[in-house]
């Protein structure tokens, strides 16, 4: 592992619990990617099955944030840590906290992908852009738990830049919606079902994005919750990691 | 402060630090309370000055949650506490997280409160269901927060207890909206937003069962997230806390 943060520890011991705790957040990300990637075919397929097994998946990743959770609140108690150390396992209980939220979003994708399949005519064409947008914020999941992975600061700002467009796209999709419903009322609940898909999928962007956010605290010691984006890069910029 | 797990220190300084953090998340909380109450009154009475003045408020929380977290980081590395020390301060992190959250909803609805307010008719009439919802969860979050400063678990169960009745509401309010979009197309875009302002008040009700279940780990250090109502009253039941 290329990481020169971790691994410095006197104690062996501490050294492998940390990167036990780090390998079990990728763990739980990769489930967390998989589950919002089985919830999109299922939605644009209309294949119960694969919904199904999304929504199954749910539980996997509760019990790994659990699981995850108690390791961290174990090692802060045992090893009193500070400095980096500390802002790890804080940043990783909160990280897990985020990944949780968006397995329930993909979740809820899934059920409604179920709730939709019993209707057949012009799937494709409608979720596509619906698709565009969901590719875009598994694109910013991926990136951010890459970042964790790697340890590297550098894409942060171009991640959580992306959630403009996701608010774009969102926006685009909610108003060609509220025209089909005016035209055809007789659809609106199938469209409201629709604008909650919609809505889950943006709600998963903000959440990969408060990924980054936690992460450059994790590197830096600065909270940037509720940086703008310009000021965002305005600090990763003049700010040298510590 | 009737505490029995705070105030056991020898250190007085360390005493006095945690009492710091306690007494800001319950302003914190209290600020949160008071964002709710304007936003729904702006709502029902379509007054946009109290919901101009709700919207502000979101800064203050925000302001708080950061000043908050700082401090938790701040005890945690200088004391490195154990047992319920360190949970006390890492549920803070999460509980003033899940208040921020309610304090952005409460501001979403504030600003879907202004675009309302230019639609003179039927006003107090539209609202008085989605009013009853908030009122119910108002009431949870008040009674979450005043867990925190009893520092008691025992009305955790019947909080949680009461999310199925905002569920049902919830489900009811878009029932009704759904059909009055049918009866009238015209009025769907308006109705589109009602719609996520019953939405972002179902999840006040949620974020503040996060904060019961948030506190029953800082008791008892059990995990209860991801338990169903019925096992999580057995677990409150059965269990002494430590």
């Amino acid at each position: 592992m290329d990481n020169s943060k971790i691994g410095h520890h006197i104690s062996g011991q501490f050294n492998k619990e940390l990167e036990d705790v780090r390998n079990k957040v990728l763990t739980m990300g990769g489930l967390v990617e998989h589950q919002i990637k089985l919830a999109v075919t299922a939605l644009t397929t209309g294949d119960v099955e694969v919904a199904e097994i999304a929504i199954k998946l749910a539980n996997q990743v509760d019990d790994l944030e659990v699981e995850i959770d108690k390791e961290c609140m174990q090692i802060l108690a045992m090893r009193q840590p500070a400095a980096f150390d500390l802002r790890l396992l804080v940043t990783v209980i909160k990280i897990i906290n985020e990944l949780e939220g968006i397995g329930d979003l993909s979740e809820r994708v899934a059920k409604i992908a179920i709730q939709l399949s019993s209707h057949k005519s012009g799937k494709q064409d409608q979720f596509y852009e619906l698709e565009h947008m969901a590719n875009l914020v598994q694109g910013m999941l991926h990136d951010a738990l890459d970042i964790f992975a790697r340890m590297d600061l550098q894409d942060v700002a171009s991640i959580t830049g992306l959630d403009k467009n996701v608010d774009r796209e969102y926006g685009s999709i909610i108003r060609q919606l509220s025209l089909k419903m005016m035209e055809n009322p007789k659809n609106i609940n199938r469209m409201l079902d629709v604008i909650s898909l919609a809505r889950s999928v943006e709600r998963i962007g903000d959440l990969a994005c408060n990924i980054c956010q936690h992460l450059v605290y994790m590197f830096k010691g600065d909270d940037v919750r509720h940086l703008t984006q310009s000021e965002l890069e305005e600090k990763l910029n003049i700010k040298n990691s510590d």
